[in-house]
């Protein structure tokens, strides 16, 4: 069944709520999940609501214009869309293999509601999964000198597949802040850290040579802060003495894919809103 | 600032979500938390919704006149309350005292929103923390010649001193049918393992022997089948070969002690809903 | 490097561990890992240490003959293998592949010191990840009439291909008695429950229906009880009213793979040992 | 029953745990726990070892003198220790009184296994709970001019008092270098964050504005570096948006306690080895 989606934020004031509600009962559609949010700091509002479109009065193309009287009244930042939209997603992989298999097979499996129209990488490493489950790869060999060309190309490519969705599973480049502008709240990254301990490099021999006592990973929105973008989702593992670097690794690598497939699914889901530094992720 | 507090269950149809919020902004109320839940499998609705009384047109008493016809409409369970009314809850302890004493420290620092106005137990322990925190004690000896009786004097014990909430810190004692009856949806108990695994007594005795690698605490509203009730809170720890009884005990009661007092939290916040023998639990 | 490792148990005594140590020594074996344990219920020693082969003064062939002498004074239950030896793990799977894709992903990887020769279902589905992993797939229809038959070709394909360890990823077929004793504590299953809770079939369905905040796996060795096997590893995971059927089974199956992949690599590192109906699991 | 314990470091080489479980054996003990551990970057062995000193043949005042010899051989950092010997612990606290109530009623009911004969506050309010255990309590109101004086009070009454271990449930003083070089690996601290993220004051209103996703407690040996010392213990919980900062220092809070707790139970257990800034911790 086909669900109509809106994500809003806006200043808080009365009757917000009695608006949107009333706005999908006259056109006779049935709530199927509502959940809001206020954060007093910034007295700002923010509200998911879905509801089923089975009876409901409005055309699909008439729901965006007939909402906006609404979303001026009240100021509001809002985005609608359908549950039976899918997302078009690009892949970014380098050498480390696993989230990308892993978001690859939830994706297969209907986990991931989504298209996945092609992997990009650094490596020629992610050819093989790209292979077995059936999706373009795209190499592009990133040095110094040719960097800023071979973003501009992936650039192009992301916009001729008109992707939504960048995803960075282990994607070790650092785009330019160009770049990044492009795709605002696009950018899901997956960090190898409880961020905000052990941002940049090498995370895993950080984490190992402080002697940390738990390991964690951070996905996030990707902004021009390297590492700084709002934070998705993040979980934490425990470790110990007996724990090597690998073992490190290991148990950190089970806990990136969890976390960077829960955001990604967060996103598809439309249930994220962002405002400042910070996430909105309505579960 | 006091604000009123609405818990609403009904059959799902269009308009509910509409109806409330309208309700809330005819008497222009603001809003301040929102949530809402379908059971898709018996259709039905629930709602928690609560806002702020400040500029709210409707004195405190009319609110819930006012509501009613609009609860008739729907067919609405519906449960009205205020965040500045305290409830009124006894604590049950038999000798194990851990829960009893988080409770009341948590009481004490402002964390239970509430008032104790008695412990009541079948054994003499608990009299010291309830002197050291002020509250009055009050011992039942309990064997089987006299058990009717004392729980008929502690019946009468709970409505003298007009309580709402019954919660059982480990008190060894099962009440009988007519007891429960008096207090649905109004008894907290706290079994000592991971429900419905080990039911009955002596629970980390039977998880010690079956070797399991994880424990558990189960916060649950007591029904008349024994440690069967709707579920409110679980957690869990992991234990291995190396725990003793002893230490699986320990662990326990860690566990227990935050299980318990998330659920009467939950309890004194009017987030919970139950529901055939399940609980929504708005948090 | 090459180490070796040994697994003992015995009655305790004194000196067990200076018999043990000194025998390494002896030799000039540099003890790389070494854990002990004693259950006191049942007075029982287990052990197991591991030694580097560098600079060993004694030939492989010979340490089994070697340690014999000790193992005999102290009545030991023992277990000689090394580092370098590959286990033969043969994989049998129905229709949920979760586990399946991700212990191949991790043999892969190398996070499995393994040989997995082939890979056996009651149904087709598993021949696509078979085949992009390049491991041999066999399928065997099983229905009542031919049961024993097929299992017994499974046994001689088991034999032939000599199996040390059989790991049930999700199949769900039971195993009559003479099979499970072919290979006692050399048959991992994972059950998609938090044992002993919601033992046999549609565990997710259980735990719906009751309404549970916590839902489980559970990885065992498997015996002729029904998800009655000692207990090799179990973790959970939180859910909510918010969750459906669907969202059980989706959390769950994450955590079916964790557990089962942390079972079969303690199990080929040679970390278990079973007593009773329990285990000791050295990590 | 009374057990010895030795703690060892040194540098790795081949006959070290045969040298200390034939120490053990040649005196008739009986080893109830052994555990060791070999850094590898450092080449450094560690060792706890436990036996009963039921039967065995060297009198208590004699096993230092003796087991000095091999010691001295394998060039190592050693502490011998009996289980029935209490340390003696003082508590410094300020205002947030939750972990001080966790250690005192941890102690109380047997599972802290100490002597506690003083409370250190800046602040009068810890007067009540040890007043209510019945712990000396002593204020030593501290600012910036009476600074050094009142640490070298303290100081004086820590001597007086023959302390083995200074546990800082919530102190919110810095000491001097001075006093922490007379407690070296002897200072216990809880940090209410998941350290290193969120060192120095106020981390629960630092992770309300980065908008984490999980929160986390740190237990650690006081060096001179703020909030550097070698980990202990670590834990996180799980915050989402709906999370106030007064929620943040509540689910803190209980982390907290847990950390605190779990790390000062195993330093009294003597399950603790610091090496560089780490520590090992057999548990």
């Amino acid at each position: 069944m086909n669900h109509a989606i809106l994500l809003i934020s806006c200043p808080d004031q009365k009757g917000i709520t009695a608006a949107v509600t009333n706005f999908v009962f006259q056109h006779q559609g049935n709530i199927v999940h509502a959940d809001q949010h206020i954060d007093e700091q910034s007295n700002t509002f923010f509200m998911r609501i879905e509801w089923s479109l089975e009876g409901f009065k409005l055309e699909r193309n008439d729901v965006h214009p007939a909402f906006s009287a609404i979303a001026e009244t009240f100021k509001m930042d809002w985005r609608l869309s359908f549950s039976d939209q899918k997302l078009r997603v690009a892949v970014f992989v380098s050498k480390h293999l696993h989230c990308l298999y892993d978001l690859l097979y939830r994706h297969k499996t209907g986990q991931l509601f989504c298209e996945i129209p092609l992997i990009i990488s650094n490596h020629p490493d992610a050819r093989t999964p790209a292979r077995d489950f059936h999706i373009p790869f795209f190499e592009f060999h990133v040095e110094r000198a040719n960097k800023t060309g071979q973003e501009q190309k992936q650039k192009q490519m992301l916009k001729a597949n008109k992707i939504d969705l960048v995803v960075l599973a282990r994607y070790h480049q650092i785009f330019t802040g160009q770049f990044v502008d492009s795709y605002p709240s696009q950018i899901i990254n997956i960090h190898h850290s409880f961020l905000p301990a052990f941002a940049g490099s090498n995370p895993y021999l950080q984490a190992y040579q402080k002697g940390v006592k738990v390991i964690g990973a951070t996905s996030h929105y990707v902004t021009e802060g390297l590492d700084e973008g709002p934070i998705i989702a993040q979980d934490t593992v425990a470790v110990s003495h007996r724990d090597s670097l690998e073992d490190l690794k290991r148990k950190g690598e089970d806990l990136e894919k969890l976390v960077l497939s829960r955001a990604v699914r967060r996103h598809l889901e439309q249930k994220i809103l962002c405002y400042g530094n910070k996430t909105v992720v309505f579960d």
